[in-house]
């Protein structure tokens, strides 16, 4: 077991437990915090693998009637949608729902975004707990406070800086994630390796690439944590994301438009991130000065993780297209966050729809 | 003009200025602040007189275009429902809005507290200017940063807390205030005076009763910003309502019932607020020991400003069952706040079945 403390500015601080099992310890904190009701929010295709066997296991603590107030949302980013929050809301209240309940959410980012949406905003806001069940929602969705559903016009529109009370992360359902769950998760690890300022995520990655898939390893308990702790550090420097944790969006640019451009329906998300990081890769290198050098190094490492890096046979035109509607982008251009170096991001880039094209043309060049 | 400041703790403060006109000052701040775009969110019946001269006024600031920029939500708290909100997020995503981009919410507690979760939840948050047109406004639901929205099973079910970076009333817009929103806005204003523990705003009503419908008068404008001040204060004790701020719900257990029973159609909130006020003078003497006195002093206040008081022909049962769904309930029970003498509330008083029926059945036989 692994644990970590993410301290906000203003005193509120949240623990973020990761590893095999869940020790007793995690029951006992939540029990003490006598909550009038506990409601969970999972997804139908979780029923068998995870929820069930939560449901068996947290028995004590959830009580006899737990089905009851459980909400299974339909698979897949779909279930994300604004439009399926009034009927949640409104099982939410017909069961009773006071101040003093607690909502979990189980499973991945897709369950924690939606989830923490509800619980920000119903009753005005609600105690929340994320128990995340993939590697991309332990290293990334859960920690830090970001909540959101999406509305027609764009993924992540909608949404809030909410906290969780607590993370618990059980390994071991890694052990029967899908290879395409995996990709998705080393795509952030790798990201906030690309990102830490003293080289150590990087070389730790690097130095364990083989095993990086085996959630019962203990190199990979070191550079899950060694991640989560990354993120939690910028997030807690920066909490509504004014500054610094912006960073954190490397590589999103291109995948949030990827993902857009296809409904959400063609790639999972770090399936989108892996490939935006290399267009953000071969944009640096022409615009912020990274050296052949570094490129090479953090280019051999998405390969050597096999993430998906082609163009997906999508036209740089129609994604550029896409970043205008963005979040980030500010009053009309769109932004990038490029590398000079490993470690040294530089926000808020301008990119013209004639470098970002010469870019995707390269992408496609080299990965098809 | 009257101006004060709300200082919340942790250091945010915005101000709330209140009297005839729109001074040079509020529009600097505002332009200052170089918002990338300003999108209005009014309602259809004030179009004419509120919207227009506003857009005429406020041109220079809000460029010519702002007609695209402004959405106009359809009269009533009908308006205030979850599921308009979508169609809102889409049309202002179309329009390009980015974090740098501003909420003005120009009409009464609807419009106000349905842009103010717009702007809460779009992109996780945009800045937010409140424009209240109402004295019900002006004295409640401008103040205090609490936003939501209606679903099917409840009023304000659906929000959050998000304060405004201002709140600016122009007084000119209650010269043609109709009889039935003024009684709105003194509902709550006597709501103030009942809670304020040195008995200032409660010697302060009584003596200027005369003035209190006339929004050019001192005596009004004096009342007007010790009610807002009153609130502010309140609020800045406990932006969250995890103590204190529960007071402010004095009379609304009853008010949120006779709304909910009546599906928002027959009363207007300050026409509940009013009847839930005498209702909680009549437990309060039983429950909580307020004196005949001042139960009298209080009484007569309430019918000398002609406020409604009588039970609507609806059902003491009808009622309670209602507010065993309110979200002020814990763990199943109605909770009201009462008064053991003015100024001096009691909160969180729970109150049986058996109790609400006899108030409401004095309440009806004195009042109808």
């Amino acid at each position: 077991m692994i644990e970590l403390k993410v301290k906000l500015p203003g005193g509120v601080e949240y623990p973020i437990t990761a590893g095999a099992g869940w020790p007793d310890y995690i029951k006992s904190a939540i029990h003490k915090r006598k909550h009038s009701r506990i409601f969970l929010i999972s997804q139908r295709n979780l029923q068998s693998l995870i929820v069930d066997p939560f449901l068996a296991r947290w028995a004590d603590l959830l009580g006899d009637d737990a089905r009851e107030r459980l909400f299974l949302m339909e698979e897949g980013e779909e279930a994300k949608q604004f439009a399926h929050l009034e009927k949640v809301y409104n099982q939410l209240i017909r069961q009773g729902i006071d101040r003093h309940a607690a909502i979990f959410a189980l499973g991945g980012g897709v369950v924690g975004d939606f989830a923490g949406f509800v619980a920000a905003t119903i009753l005005r806001g609600v105690a929340f707990y994320q128990f995340p069940t993939t590697l991309l929602a332990a290293v990334d969705s859960s920690v830090g406070g970001k909540v959101a559903v999406n509305v027609a016009l764009g993924k992540n529109m909608v949404g809030a800086f909410y906290q969780p009370r607590m993370v618990c992360c059980n390994t071991d359902h890694f052990l029967t994630l899908p290879e395409r769950e995996w990709r998705c998760g080393l795509a952030e690890m790798v990201k906030h390796a690309f990102l830490d300022p003293e080289g150590r995520l990087l070389t730790e990655l690097r130095t364990h690439l083989n095993h990086l898939r085996d959630p019962q390893s203990d190199p990979f308990h070191r550079c899950l944590l060694d991640s989560i702790a990354f993120k939690a550090g910028v997030v807690s420097q920066d909490e509504h994301e004014h500054g610094v944790r912006a960073i954190l969006n490397l590589g999103h640019t291109t995948a949030h438009a990827l993902e857009s451009l296809t409904h959400y329906q063609r790639f999972a998300h770090g399936e989108a991130v892996s490939r935006g990081l290399f267009t953000m890769l071969l944009l640096s290198r022409r615009l912020t000065g990274l050296s052949d050098r570094d490129f090479e190094i953090m280019r051999s490492m998405l390969e050597a993780l096999q993430l998906p890096l082609d163009t997906a046979g999508l036209l740089a035109d129609h994604l550029y297209e896409h970043m205008l509607y963005d979040k980030k982008s500010v009053g009309g251009s769109p932004r990038f966050i490029l590398l000079a170096a490993p470690g040294q991001p530089r926000m808020g880039q301008e990119v013209s729809a004639a470098d970002f094209r010469r870019a995707w043309e390269e992408q496609k060049e080299r990965y098809g």
